[in-house]
């Protein structure tokens, strides 16, 4: 079983209950499982027209997803792709319908016809005022007296029940309903057949094919097509709705199958809209999971030919989460980028004892570039001396660019050419480490506490501590130490590197992948970098 | 490719252009594809304090979809599990932040963590107050130092973002961010794993087991195990996470890592709340995708040990309706069956012309059986007859009980009868018959327009018409004709009859699956019955 589920004959109740638990007390279902599965609003008073759908279950939201205000009364629930029974849809009907009477709106296949066929009448016996109507949106078999009911459904809940909740009588939401029928089109699409729970999947779908025109039961397209594209995809299937729409503008609604991610339909919607109706559709519905077939990796595209009362219905506000509104559909907003995104290079001066005292820096990095190169290939791919020393030489050669009289702009300027000279991680770390230097001397700080705040931003982003195994474990005992003179920095920065020889689980960067062996009794090569560079300073 | 995109490099930014364009115009992006791939809130004036999350693409909705009022300023987009590059999130940061300052929310992922920080120190070298946390709430491996950012994101992102909503400083946000961080757990299962765009999958987790504590990045699990349940699979991830929550009150987050169904994800919701920790869960958020893994068929819960001020922050409403609300915890709402389910006996009445009237016809239609079942045997199963005579015989056993003396309650009396004791779409559909007609008599018609108007309503529900190849091929001209008698009525029933015979494509009911060389020739059989029932009655 590849389906997080208990038993198929458990299913659908727990998933209803599930549903209801989760609702914020907004919903509820009648007694009478396991045959009588309906849920309904809690906060209805049925003083407007009820609107009941429903049909079997594998299609959610679709229905108890569509239950609040603005939309459904009631959803009638059959068990996976199975209609409910006539005592389950009259229960529905009874519960929800008052004196405004109610709409029963049913999707084109004969158990769902029947079975709430006959239950209309039985509620019509008992004094209901009950109209049914039944939607047939599917053109995917043009010739075909019955056509399925798919996902337009969804837009003859939300203008029927926009219309409910604004107070109209029955007959005008049936009206509203019978047009809207008449108005749309839909067609599905999927790349692989959807897993009814508790069976295996069916390997309908051959690798480089799709299949276009299909239902929401697992039922075959009516056509395996070539498919290479989201492109060719959507083409395919506005070919097939292009004929049956008249000109004027559309609302369309982009259906998410099942598991077609949000990236695709995100994808799919740009090629509807780049589409040669695309200048047609002045609304979208989704891309959204609205009429599902469990979990097949397909869409459908329905197009509704609306009224300026039919968007206004169709823009109300509701209840139920499950609806995704319906928005006009417009260009890709571009903004331009915003200025500061190329660094303003400082203003170079001069300082000869800053200029001498970094290029010692750079030279002792340079110096030490194979010997840390070595340790590094202990534990690391041995390019820790040479990343350092490539940097340090580029640094040397920003010497006349850089603005060596003022050291805040400096530690900035240091920054700035290390985030463009050395890659990989630490290069990122000691630009983050430079940057927030110059913050802190910018903020009055003395060039010890601007150390140690770039040491502290250091922390925060690489999430590094002392004893971890990295740079850190000789770097700030060094700072801490630099108060008392260099000596003491570097005395300390030697004892913090050679303590990382005895660290044999590394807690941080990529040495954290290595196992105690590879590790024991070698310096980490970042600490012992920053010892070198306190020893040689002194 | 088993996916509806174009191309794997063009597959991100095709994917928030669409996105933008069904946004209503409540979403931009800054110019700089493909490098740059940052959306941003068209209604902010950068008088709050902005928020800026992202991180590699592949989690929607998660960053963009949550880029809204009362959520995520914007949002910086990497390719798919990549984390996006220092400048993109530097134009995303310079692009939304005034001077009430900027928070960025970053999952600890160690790209993510450097090129936003980096990123922050560019910005703060431009004067720019920004802060920046660190999510990282997965706990399914417990000694790690640096555990992954996941779902529980989505927490920061809601009450931080109702805070800076409200006008709280950066102070005040990043305090809350923090807060939150500290106090949210989270774990992730899936029964498979997800497909990256444009590769094929890899088949890692064989069947009847389940990865438990997995990333969303596609990574292994830290553990495969058994599965069986939806029930022993929430057991499992309710194990993870109760060692690393305290007593009170929890807000639960459900997250759909892709393609599990929302029947299963409705499922897991009722087990999580039925589970050891259920009665400590109050509130829920979802079961909805939120940080999705691309495709992966798995879920993931999280944890957030919430105050008062979270409670409201996060029930706070928004406008990204990618966010399904944060809805309270509750029992299963049951309300009784309504009255009138169970059918009302009618007052058994007498009438003797009337009664020898239903038993002749229902001893024609008995007479008639295995003609009609050998009719049937030509274009279906055989059983028209034996279906027609059951319900006959058991109409003759029901005559003492039927209300023989009141033309209104007898047609809905038979009409009862048969849907209780007639199988099959013609039950259900001469049920529908008598019961309309029954309403329209109670409606004052004589019996001829009731019967019409219950010919009527069985098209309606059946969608069947003149010509289908139906009964209602004898029955709708024989009631045409009755007006002129009997014998008209029983003359024009046979044309119609034997018109079916003509008719070699049924457009309804079982014979419409059948080809023509199985239909020409013979009559349907429901319209042979009509026709001898008039022509006997005759």
């Amino acid at each position: 079983m590849k389906q997080f589920i208990n038993t198929r004959e458990t299913l659908v109740t727990e998933a209803i209950n599930g549903t209801l638990r989760t609702a914020g007390g907004r919903l509820a279902r009648l007694d009478g499982y396991p045959h009588i599965k309906v849920v309904i609003r809690t906060d209805w008073d049925k003083s407007k027209v009820a609107l009941v759908s429903g049909g079997g279950s594998g299609h959610e939201p679709s229905h108890a997803g569509f239950v609040g205000q603005g939309m459904l009364t009631a959803a009638v629930c059959g068990e996976v792709f199975a209609s409910p029974s006539v005592d389950a849809v009259l229960a529905g009907i009874l519960a929800v319908t008052g004196r405004a009477g109610c709409l029963l709106i049913v999707k084109n296949y004969t158990g769902d016809r029947l079975n709430f066929g006959l239950a209309a009448e039985r509620a019509r016996a008992q004094g209901l005022k009950v109209s049914m109507v039944v939607v047939d949106d599917d053109v995917a078999l043009p010739d075909l007296p019955q056509p399925r009911g798919v996902a337009g459904t969804l837009f003859v809940h939300k203008i029927a029940g926009a219309l409910a909740e604004q107070g109209a009588d029955l007959d005008a939401v049936t009206e509203a309903a019978h047009r809207v029928i008449k108005g749309v089109v839909s067609i599905g699409m999927s790349l692989d057949t959807c897993t009814i729970p508790g069976s295996p999947k069916e390997d309908r779908i051959p690798h480089g094919k799709a299949e276009l025109g299909l239902g929401i039961h697992g039922e075959a397209g009516i056509e395996q097509v070539e498919f290479s594209s989201a492109r060719e995809a959507m083409e395919m299937v506005v070919d097939r709705l292009a004929p049956n729409i008249g000109p004027g503008p559309k609302v369309a609604l982009l259906n998410n199958l099942g598991s077609a991610t949000p990236l695709e339909m995100a994808v799919l919607a740009e090629e509807l809209i780049r589409s040669r109706i695309g200048d047609q559709i002045r609304w979208l519905v989704g891309p959204a999971p609205l009429m599902t077939s469990l979990d097949m990796r397909g869409f459908s595209v329905s197009l509704l030919s609306a009224t300026k009362a039919d968007e206004a219905a169709l823009v109300a506000p509701v209840g139920p989460w499950a609806w995704p509104g319906c928005l006009p559909v417009g260009e890709v907003a571009v903004e331009p980028l915003p200025d500061g995104l190329t660094p303003i290079q400082p203003i170079p001066s001069k300082n000869a004892a800053t200029r001498d005292f970094i290029e010692r820096c750079c030279r002792i990095l340079i110096e030490a570039e194979s010997d840390l190169n070595a340790l590094d290939a202990k534990s690391g791919d041995g390019d820790t001396g040479s990343t350092l020393a490539t940097a340090a030489r580029a640094l040397i050669g920003a010497l006349d660019r850089l603005p060596l009289a003022d050291q805040t702009q400096l530690y900035r300027a240091i920054g700035l050419e290390l985030s463009q000279t050395m890659g990989g991680s630490s290069g990122v770390l000691l630009a983050i480490f430079f940057a927030a230097a110059g913050d802190a001397s910018a903020a009055g700080q003395d060039p010890n506490g601007a150390l140690k705040a770039g040491l502290d931003r250091v922390q925060q982003v690489g999430g590094a501590r002392v004893g971890d195994r990295t740079m850190i474990d000789a770097l700030m005992p060094a700072l801490e130490a630099l108060q008392n003179g260099l000596a003491a920095a570097a005395s300390a920065a030697r004892a913090g590197a050679d303590s990382t020889a005895k660290i044999t689980q590394a807690r941080a960067g990529r040495a954290s992948y290595l196992a105690a062996e590879s590790l024991a009794g070698h310096n980490d090569p970042g600490a012992e970098a920053v010892a070198r560079l306190f020893e040689n300073l002194c």
